[in-house]
């Protein structure tokens, strides 16, 4: 995550300032070059440089975005989907300018079935959108990535979050999707069958592509049944590992874990102050169990008696709603909560994720490289799928605070690469981890690059993200 | 599936003999000529002409796999891999001949790593042989496609099965692999995390890719934990319809059933004269549970409650073992009772699947399609996901009967893919289905060849499957 790795993209000002006069032609209001609305559309969220599109353009439907696409195809000029700018990588800068095309007005939920657990919207939906959509059908749409993300961001980035260890991540959960291509063509990837054998995945291909090989601009979606029950409860650990081995004895005797969330002693402690809660100081395991009455009993029963052979408990857990919301209130606020460890920073959130054996060693290393670098990082981790975030505190004001910060990540990078795990579970790689991909990947750098360039040979989809220069 | 469908790939004389000289100095014994080695190589599992390569080689490594895909890169020879020969749809023909990649020395398992419930395998290890591996550790590998297939086949097709409903396929079930790219290349696409947002996924773009993309020389897969228990057994229906209302119910209530096998009153009356079981002659759910003691009986217990509402029943079933076996060795019989239907006729094995609320209507029609051309063709499917088999019986000697299938199966495709779903759920494209794949996706076909030509431009990586003619 080195400044000096993001991908430089050169202007191209004549195609660029002749898309503006068609999109402002073509889309009147609907298509913004304030600097406002600009600066709202570039990346916001890290300490990464804004990197301001030169125009904003709302279009409406599949073949609206099939003629902004064409138009910058026309032109050479880059196009941005955006959602709701909630990505952690730097995703929605422009290093090129170009256009952001902003998909909040493409927010129809275009069709539920029920009998067959699925739905199609536009990508503009945010999953609390959809939920509040299904309220009344007994189902719901369980990827919940913590921030109201958009449906269309959301598949984009392969976002997953607390709940990936029952339901999978966008990965699993994408049935089929509607793209514009880099020409302009609209690609459907399949029908609303649970599985295909048709051909290359063009599906998972999309999902995780980050808006670098097709805009997104409509998504069938699996649905769950809301679960008849459901119990949770927060658990102490007197030390990671035995954290970790409750977590791993958990995953093998196959207790359908719905969250699994490993968090340590400096989050504990910041969750403790922000919340007011009389919460432990040692590292804990906050879980949830989805199921029948009877079921959710019995595995919160189960996960109790392990945690107890691991030495950690006492396990609290309830099903009833207000207390299990209360105790899991704090969980949702680490990320508050870990800004008043120092007041006034703003955070530096990463990701990695390892084999589940490796976790304890790997959030261990990390705490102690925090303490020998003397940051502020708190740790929080979805456990069960071996991914967790650190939080570095820092003043983005100062370059040699970035500078340490991005040494800790490159670190946490590597180690995590060296457990045979990936350098981000689930925040992509953006603008942010470019300089990794490589040393992940390898050769796959290389096949990645074919594929973008069969795909989109202008290099007009969001260029700079995802692969590092040549 | 016409014959006419199956795409040309001319004979590359002069590469073929170099290449065939290159192999035979090179691997001496492991690399064979003989007719009747070659014939094996070919495709034999369906009535479509056999095409055998020019010679099989068998490799021990993926540095070995390199240098077979290197000599015929450099020779334009085609190479096309080859598990055990399971395939349904022409996968392993050689239409412009070329070398078999024969995987079968490739036998080794790497590693199992029990605490991250995932293993590392040759692509020539076969599911069984696994499984076997793995007796004494607890855990086992769900995906269960019927045949004894190796698992890089497996995930060459995208292989599921009857428990796919509850573990998914085996696009869910690879964590990462290595293949082969048409370079000579290796290319691993990620560790053994759980999940990765790194990038283009280069591991789901391979699995079902049927070795066009790159050859897969190692994988590394999810296991499960043995269920404390399981529970099973057949329910009658009156008709398809309640059957299908039974299955929705039972999804939509998240019931986490591991198999609901739909069988036709055509096909039970095969397996009731076959097995000698005293099983109804009407449409039946197989169905079996995992979970722990109380967990798998409540599920059983709910299940025969939703069948009772649809005027199903009784659910006879049972948590003991042998019992459980005996209910259901008829239905992994089924294609074995299916030929005594017509002794001397030979089976066509095709699938297509449909979202559930359309399976019923789906088989309906089929079965009417059936009786109204004269065929005998029982039906069983993979209920849970929408998936469903006919076994056509034909005299593959009579071209009148092989049209009248053709006829049958163009049709069925066509059926499920105007019901939102698929030409195939789990057999692939191979050669049988490429005349169905622009009707299902359009200009997702172009993307698939653009795809092929960026990484294959040579096309020498099993030409003539998935993509149609231009």
């Amino acid at each position: 995550m080195a400044l000096s790795d993001v991908v430089r993209v050169e202007r191209n000002e004549a195609g660029i300032a002749t898309v503006l006069g068609i999109l402002k032609q073509r889309f009147g209001d609907r298509f913004q070059t304030g600097q406002a609305m600009r600066g709202q559309h570039a990346h916001t969220t890290t300490y990464l440089p804004t990197q301001a599109p030169d125009g904003v353009v709302f279009p409406e439907s599949t073949a609206e975005v099939q003629e902004v696409v064409r138009a910058c195809a026309a032109h050479r000029v880059p196009v941005i989907a955006f959602g709701v700018g909630s990505s952690l990588e730097g995703h929605v800068n422009a290093p090129g300018g170009g256009i952001s095309l902003d998909t909040s007005r493409m927010n129809r939920i275009l069709a539920v079935n029920a009998e067959d657990l699925d739905c199609t919207v536009e990508p503009g939906v945010t999953r609390e959108d959809l939920n509040h959509h299904l309220r009344d059908t007994g189902l719901f749409f369980p990827i919940d990535p913590g921030a109201n993300a958009t449906l269309g961001g959301m598949a984009a980035t392969r976002a997953s979050g607390t709940n990936a260890v029952r339901y999978g991540t966008m990965r699993e959960n994408v049935l089929s999707l509607t793209a514009v291509m880099a020409d302009g063509e609209a690609l459907t990837t399949g029908g609303r069958a649970r599985k295909s054998s048709a051909g290359y995945d063009l599906a998972r291909l999309l999902v995780g592509s980050e808006g670098t090989l097709g805009i997104i601009t409509s998504l069938t979606l699996k649905l769950q049944g809301i679960p008849q029950a459901i119990s949770g409860g927060v658990c102490p650990f007197p030390t990671l590992e035995a954290a970790s081995r409750a977590v791993i004895a958990t995953i093998q005797m196959g207790i359908p874990v719905a969250r699994i969330e490993l968090v340590n002693a400096l989050q504990m402690r910041a969750l403790k102050n922000y919340s007011k809660l009389d919460y432990p100081e040692s590292p804990c395991l906050f879980l949830e169990f989805h199921g029948s009455d009877a079921g959710v009993a019995e595995q919160a029963e189960t996960f109790g008696m392990i945690a107890e052979e691991e030495g950690g408990g006492p396990f609290l857990w309830t099903a009833v709603a207000e207390e299990r919301a209360k105790l899991w209130k704090a969980r949702h606020d680490a990320y508050w909560a870990s800004l008043t460890l120092r007041p006034g920073a703003k955070g530096l959130s990463t990701d990695v994720c390892v084999p589940i054996s490796r976790l304890a060693e790997c959030v261990a290393e990390t705490e102690a490289d925090i303490e020998e670098m003397g940051l502020i990082a708190p740790i929080v981790g979805h456990a069960g799928d071996g991914n967790f975030h650190t939080l570095a505190l820092m003043d983005v004001d100062d370059p040699r605070e970035i500078a340490l910060v991005e040494k800790f990540v490159a670190r946490l990078n590597r180690r995590a690469i060296a457990m045979g795990g990936t350098c981000t579970g689930e925040h992509g790689i953006g603008q942010g981890k470019v300089g990794f991909l490589r040393e992940e990947l390898g050769h796959g750098v290389d096949v990645m690059r074919a594929i973008k360039q069969a795909l989109d040979p202008l290099n007009i989809l969001n260029p700079g993200k995802i692969l590092p220069a040549e």
